[in-house]
């Protein structure tokens, strides 16, 4: 099994149906290459993970090359400096793309595990077994080391999986997937179970997220507006990552010094990632207290504060008001909205109504009310006393994760290995017929 | 919180713009519904479905007259006899969807379900805690005790339902939907939690399946062409059930008895389900003697084989040739296609190719052949020495079914309470934040 050899013209972007052929063959050797990868076993997974690995540290020099090349052309054309900045790997990149690599050989393989086996009435013994999804098609922006991490996931997971990455990265994307095809060959898996689209045409994504025949699921990383055009063409199932408008809530009986810690670093830890809070809410028993703290501390840092009527009694005028349309965004930014609510219930509903279902974190000693949070904030991640920064694949012991579902059917919340299968039924009988 | 009056003219088509506010207001009211149904205990979820089996039982006599002038205008309109038979409520009828209320109150809640959890390096304690979907939109054909089902098993796994069937069963589920209200009324549970679509208008489905803020997933329920119309419209994640082309297949080391009655059973116990074989595939070993004692047995039983040339040696010309074109047939007839096969991995790879991933069967006393077949046969249901008529809901042990996934996320096979669920994660801190 070959990746299908693109034709020259289609980086320029040939005819249509040139883009259409190269898509079909693509989805076809990817659905051979799913049924090869679906039977085959660890050790071979692991072994083309680890010879990939040794590959890109043995090819540092020309994936930093490529790499440069990628990055020159990007700033000719004048890219962004923030997606400069994605886009540029160094060798300190490569080598932690090398270990990502490594440290997902070294988790334990989902496929095949079995659960939940019980004896029925009848007789048969039923229970589920862990399997692939089958072929998984990747779409993403420019950052080479998703090509990687995603596919080695898919790899592992016994998927096989599409990549199409930013156009901006095509030679390095293709440097790391020549060191990827060298763990397949290695470990004699097809080289179809990894497949990187040649062609920039953008019409290779619309033909890839309709493909239901031969792609099984689409797992798109990348801005709003690429995942709601998406969403709204594909015909495959897609595994969606949208905003992370997250809380952390200081509850009555909150220990000061540990809410004041939590939301500090639950903003400021990092400002761009989906799992830092833009709105902070305080039960108003704790509103002086913490806001006299937490004051200062944001300022230092020049945190922007908007917040409601009594958190600018407490912090001055320094503080701009907050408008309902705070309570919706998504800074990215050091900006945070500030709100004082009378009790746990007005914290709930405030964070189900205005959150995005992302992650969000309540500070208390209170049992009863830390119970109701867990169960009633209807959120991907819900935390007691730990920063929603906690919230991640790595944090939960993921090992690695392809994204963030923020859907409500099949996973939510960080995506590791687990969210890239499914479980099907097996019996086992002893010559049981329906009566 | 109420279920949004209709207008009168809803129901013989009025303007596009009072079903669209009609169905916005339904999801709005399911919404509201689905959040309080996500914290509703377990035993005001039992009450309002023993409530309701007893109204039910009550209003037998209002239910089959209602139904009565459902077939009445069916039989006016000519409906098939065969659609005619679905819809017809008799008294036992009635009494079964009562007793299939209270076998569902009877099954454990899946929802608070906690699971996998285990401390992180960083002192944090994560795990899972399974949670409803939100709002679940059922969309079938007109099976009046589908509504008494659907909406039990929506409401057990805790979330809000709207429903709609079809058309020539209003009278019937608006009658049904009655006694479900006596039931959440009873239980102090949302008037909303559980919503039948009060028009015909075929709009109102396309609306529906395309109302991403309010409606969580849609489980179609019908032919072929109105799911492909779904899937190809939806906004909402769709769970589809699609057809089922299965398989026996006996092996080389069968017990002929048991290979025999298998083979049997899961052709002729039943021809109209999905989980009937539409072909059987026998090793060349056993061929002469399975197929001496199960041609007579299909022939008492009028069912039409369809063979491959050796099928047709043995059984003589009686026996059609198969074309390729019958491999992939769902016959749901007293048709069966049989094939002989050299081996394990042409049966395996027969049913791959030509099966539709729903519900395949292996008759065998070799260990390494079972276990190839188990991990091998990418369907949602794999058996070993029991009949594919065993594969459902009831038979599992899931109480009840609302259709079988043939999907490839989120859940495969039968779907009870569980695939109505979906797991969040859960962290218990003790002041953790990012390093």
């Amino acid at each position: 099994m070959m990746n299908p050899t693109p034709k020259g013209d289609l980086k320029t972007g040939g005819a249509n149906m040139d883009v259409e052929t190269y898509m079909k063959q693509l989805g076809k050797a990817a659905r051979a290459a799913s049924q090869a990868m679906a039977r085959a076993d660890t050790r071979a997974k692991n072994q083309a993970l680890l010879v990939a690995a040794d590959a890109l540290e043995r090819e540092i020099d020309a994936l930093v090359a490529a790499n440069a090349q990628d990055v020159e052309a990007a700033r000719a054309n004048r890219l962004e400096p923030a997606l400069l900045d994605r886009l540029t790997m160094s060798e300190k990149t490569v080598l932690a793309m090398a270990q990502g690599l490594r440290d997902i050989a070294g988790l334990a393989d989902p496929v095949g595990e079995m659960s939940d086996f019980a004896f029925r009435p009848s007789g048969i013994h039923v229970g589920k077994m862990r399997v692939p999804l089958g072929v998984i098609g990747i779409i993403y922006e420019s950052r080479p080391n998703v090509t990687a991490d995603a596919a080695a996931l898919c790899l592992k997971s016994g998927n096989a999986t599409i990549l199409r990455g930013g156009s901006e990265a095509i030679r390095s994307n293709q440097a790391i997937y020549r060191c990827l095809l060298e763990g397949l060959r290695a470990a004699n898996l097809p080289e179809a179970a990894v497949q990187v689209l040649e062609t920039t045409d953008r019409r290779a994504v619309d033909l890839m997220i309709r493909m239901k025949d031969n792609v099984d699921v689409i797992v798109p990383r990348g801005g709003a507006g690429l995942i709601a055009h998406i969403a709204e063409n594909a015909l495959v199932p897609v595994i969606k990552h949208l905003e992370g408008n997250c809380h952390v809530y200081i509850d009555e009986s909150a220990i000061l010094d540990r809410a004041v810690e939590i939301a500090f670093n639950a903003k400021t830890q990092r400002y761009g990632t989906c799992n830092t809070i833009e709105s902070l809410l305080i039960h108003a028993k704790e509103a002086t207290a913490s806001l006299e703290r937490l004051g200062p501390m944001f300022a230092s840092k020049g945190v922007e504060l908007r917040g409601c009527p009594r958190v600018r009694e407490v912090l001055g005028d320094s503080v701009l008001p907050a408008t309902e349309d705070d309570w919706y965004r998504e800074y990215l930014a050091p900006i945070l909205a500030v709100k004082v609510v009378k009790d746990l219930d007005e914290a709930i509903e405030h964070i189900n109504q205005y959150g995005s279902h992302h992650t969000d974190a309540i500070v208390t000693e209170n049992y009863t009310r830390a119970r109701r949070f867990l169960r009633e904030v209807d959120s991907s991640s819900v935390l007691v006393n730990a920063s929603t920064r906690m919230a991640d694949g790595a944090e939960y012991g993921l090992g690695a994760e392809i994204g963030t579902s923020t859907d409500r059917i099949h996973v939510r919340g960080p995506v590791g290995l687990h969210g890239l299968t499914i479980e099907k039924w097996v019996v086992f009988g002893d010559g049981q017929i329906r009566r």
